[in-house]
């Protein structure tokens, strides 16, 4: 099964504690796709400007993912740049030029109209609304935001929410939409909107899932060294919604594996710049801390 | 098997957005004994002033709580208030006298010396190191510390880790202590004095416990509301060694199992104000939430 993904393509500029990178590939939909492709076909909808490396769409193809649907427009590519100190969790922005973005309007390629899942990445919500109008029936469909939009459109925030099957957001952003400070209520005020199943991120707090009265935590991975922060949400959002393609149900127990395959993937991202950790990773990697995983909130009676 | 607690007893006045509470029982060792009565028997080291609500000494003695080793010297009770945000993981302390406190030499009656499980509640780490001695071939020791003692007296914080068995901690006070943001590389440096498991509390995210080899997360339990996280760390040590005395054995499921009875526990505390809840918990509040643990956590391939 196919995913489709909607999202930003960006030379990212990004300083930790532990190095830094000057306009390296980034964005929503390029950390997503990457992630995803170890699981599904991927199918990207973004835009570049004409100073995007031809290397970085090269490696993008390399790992399979279809680049019909990304336009190169004139101008320059999205770029944001970013500074994170040593708690890890805080990001100052430095920069964020939106450029060739600031007019993206999504068009889907007719061979991509099809896809079984597409996840909306964060962008405008009036353009998220606007590509689900362009699918055929997808199987599954997924979106995230952030507090930008739930200040400046939060109605509109709302009809995404209405309108897909799983809500993948961070915790300050549910907070922020839900306007209480308790996750459970602000759970129920999301999945009384329609939604089957709410995923809210709790970056090195790990991740944790509503669906159908059940209540689901994936712990972080305890890491050694956090080196790049950026990009984990979105790689969550990969292996997520890319385990659920690949077994091809949204059973309950499905969508905990996924959990788990989502926060494997996020793991391994963090533990480099970037997306280099993606390009690397291999299906052992994967199943191994898969495994840990079970060992670290097993037990028996 | 019985437990000897050694900490303090206190008069708390407390405010949050959901309530406040002016004088109630208080103290590190009284949530303890109270969260631990409920699965063994629990023996007091302590001090209040002649103003200790005699009601309150005879609702811990209702608990089962042995107070032999609670002094009563001239002087007033140690007071502490504290006002909690909507963010109830920050807390401002209003006021602090510790009045009787200040003086404080834990004696341990004679009945108490032949105690199994040993906790060295929050205090000056001379004291814990002193009542260590005074207690005979203990079967389990444990210690909670805080930042106050990690800058002022760290040589001896790092001689009581020494010699007990679990260190409790919070995950800002390990942090401190080793000088490193990474969980894991603190938890190296702690183990590396000698404790079998060093259990790390996290507040609102639970806690995690590192133990030969193993990492083990309790993630916490998803409340509908938090009205008061005093005394949530001590009630939480109160459940974790109370159920390793109740069970007699220190293997890792055990301890494991402790974590999530911990867990449990602090859970309840937290959701109404003071010890309240501590003393109308019944052992199927707590079966209850053990299970829904099982369920928040346990994914099958």
């Amino acid at each position: 099964m196919s995913i489709v993904v909607v999202g930003s393509v960006a030379l990212d500029s990004v300083e930790t504690p532990f190095g830094k990178v000057d306009q390296a590939v980034g964005g929503s939909a390029v950390y997503f796709s990457l992630a995803a492709s170890h699981y599904a076909d991927v199918k990207l909808v973004g835009v570049v400007g004409t100073d995007f490396p031809p290397e970085c769409a090269e490696m993008l193809r390399r790992r399979g993912v279809d680049l019909e649907g990304l336009r190169f427009e004139e101008g320059e590519t999205f770029r944001w740049a970013g500074r994170y100190d040593y708690n890890l969790s805080d990001c100052q922005t430095l920069d964020t030029r939106l450029n060739v973005f600031a007019t993206f309007r999504p068009q889907l390629p007719e061979s991509y109209r099809d896809a079984g899942v597409v996840f909306l990445a964060n962008i405008d919500p009036a353009l998220q609304l606007n590509v689900l109008q362009q699918v055929r029936r997808p199987w599954l469909t997924a979106m995230d935001t952030m507090n930008y939009w739930i200040s400046g459109k939060r109605d509109l925030v709302t009809q995404v929410m209405r309108s897909v099957d799983v809500v993948i957001v961070n915790e300050g952003e549910l907070r922020q939409y839900a306007g209480t400070y308790s996750l459970l209520a602000a759970a129920r005020e999301v999945l009384a909107l329609g939604p089957k199943a709410l995923v809210v991120k709790k970056g090195e707090y790990g991740a944790v899932m509503f669906a159908d009265g059940v209540y689901f935590v994936a712990p972080a991975y305890p890491l050694e060294v956090v080196r790049d922060p950026t990009g984990a949400g979105d790689s969550f959002a990969g292996g997520f919604l890319g385990h659920l393609a690949s077994e091809g149900r949204v059973t309950m127990d499905a969508l905990k594996r996924a959990l788990i395959h989502g926060s494997v993937v996020a793991s391994y991202v963090v533990e480099d710049f970037g997306v280099r950790r993606l390009l690397t990773l291999r299906p052992d990697d994967v199943s191994q801390r898969y495994q840990e995983f079970r060992q670290f909130t097993h037990f028996e009676d």
